[in-house]
């Protein structure tokens, strides 16, 4: 359906089209937020969930649309708005335009942005590793995963875990220091097995992924530890909004702040597919590499 | 929220950033169409709705990201998918990007498109009108609500009317030929009551609309007749995609081919607010002005 050239976007993070870089990403209630979590919060994850895919693609974030297929609880959508300004400032963009869409009672909300940056001098692609890449991440992995599974069972929960969940913030400057120096980035959203292995393949290559190496943060390893069982969970929560990188002979720690959490967790090799090691042994690849639930 | 100056989008049906017209509409399963209607149809309407967007700001359609927030139905989205297809060759746009996401079983369809266009020299705003202009229709009203009455009646109802309401046809060339010379233009989607309603209000004038001359298709007529009842369905059903100008001193019917259907339909006037008369007599404005289903 999209030969176009600036259709990299149905393979990547977001399209590429005379210097603006846009992606569209769609958050439902029931699957990507809890029907409880509190509506601000669910605005801020609506931008910064698109604005991690322009960070990707080391653009500078300038506008969004924003499309609402709402209910009608106007209190609801009050502090959804509040928390989508809030981020929407914080992260640079100013809101151009958009749709909002009455649902039939009792349907499931559908929250959609669409972002709009300016590309800098070089927009990595999903699709430029090559042999030889040491793979880099940027953050830490798991902890939305794990404040999830905290809100799972208590409701009321909270702490840094939680905020993860509800709050991810965008590595925007971080992508935007990188773009330059690596030879393909994207960022995981859906679980870092699954997204490495997407950048794999629309790379044609191999990728090999210490788990050991997985940055785990301080609080994820207080609540769930960090051996094996722990990073499997890491590498395949998903939400993460940390950045995956492919570098040839770059390292990429000296591209960034010194404060900043940047990890080589793996290299890419000849020849298709993921393995996976911890402490020197090969581990089998889980049959669940992250989240499907969207397509791109 | 939206105070830069792209944001005309938010009062308008389009924002304007850097020679880009760009609008978002979104539609929803039993909202914006049929549960019923054949998906290969759903997909050409979600592509013509946004087109006529760009239609109304004169702008050359160019590319579209696609947001399908779905429950899994596999022939439902390849046909979905062909007709949206269809209707971005047909436009001239490519499909550059988007999102697809998994909704939980049951729960309403929503899809949206984000379209991009090159803006031409002229962009005109809704909010442009002044007083004495003129007001202009180009296309006919009432067809799509004629059609989805029958489809209300009788599922299997076919014909012109079940088309226009099921694959409606952006005016781009004529919104391209008439960007230059008109002080004020948007496309009639909600009821042309509502939307004239929409662009007085904007451009700080009131509008005088000759029911009499509202332009009716013979499909229509010969459906629903042509009295002040059937032209008040007309002017209220929505889902026209006719465009609405303002003019102040141009017969717009000279820039535009002789084919075209192009009617001078009422006027703008100080003060505030919508008049209507029917053969030289003034008729109530109507409770119901459109479908404020959208709010832009």
């Amino acid at each position: 359906m999209a030969r176009h050239p600036a259709a990299r976007g149905l393979e990547d993070d977001a399209a590429l089209l005379d210097g603006w870089v846009i992606t569209h990403d769609s958050i439902a209630e029931g699957v990507h937020y809890r029907p409880g979590d509190p509506p601000d919060s669910v605005g801020w994850k609506l931008a910064a969930v698109n604005a991690s895919d322009l960070a990707a693609k080391g653009a500078q974030p300038a506008a969004a649309l924003l499309s609402m297929a709402i209910n009608g609880e106007a209190a609801w959508e009050a502090a959804f708005l509040d928390g989508l300004q809030q981020a929407l400032a914080q992260f640079g963009m100013a809101l151009i335009g958009g749709d909002t869409i009455a649902l039939p009672e009792g349907a499931p909300r559908v929250l959609g942005l669409t972002a709009l940056g300016r590309a800098g001098p070089h927009t990595p692609a999903r699709s430029g590793g090559k042999p030889g890449d040491s793979l880099w991440l940027v953050g830490t992995l798991g902890d939305s995963a794990a404040g999830l599974a905290l809100l799972r069972s208590d409701a009321e929960a909270a702490g840094p875990l939680v905020e993860a969940y509800r709050r991810p913030r965008p590595l925007l400057a971080e992508g935007r220091a990188l773009a330059g120096v690596v030879s393909a980035m994207m960022d995981v959203s859906d679980g870092l097995l699954l997204d490495c292995a997407r950048m794999a393949e629309s790379s044609g290559v191999a990728a090999e992924i210490d788990l050991g190496a997985l940055p785990l943060s301080a609080a994820f390893a207080a609540e769930r530890g960090d051996g094996l069982e722990a990073r499997l969970f890491a590498a395949t929560g998903g939400d993460d909004y940390a950045l995956l990188a492919a570098a040839s002979d770059q390292d990429l720690s000296l591209c960034l702040p010194p404060a900043t959490t940047v990890t080589a967790i793996g290299r890419l090799v000849e020849g298709a597919g993921l393995s996976l090691t911890f402490a020197g042994k090969d581990v089998p690849v889980p049959e669940r590499l992250g989240h499907e639930h969207r397509t791109s």
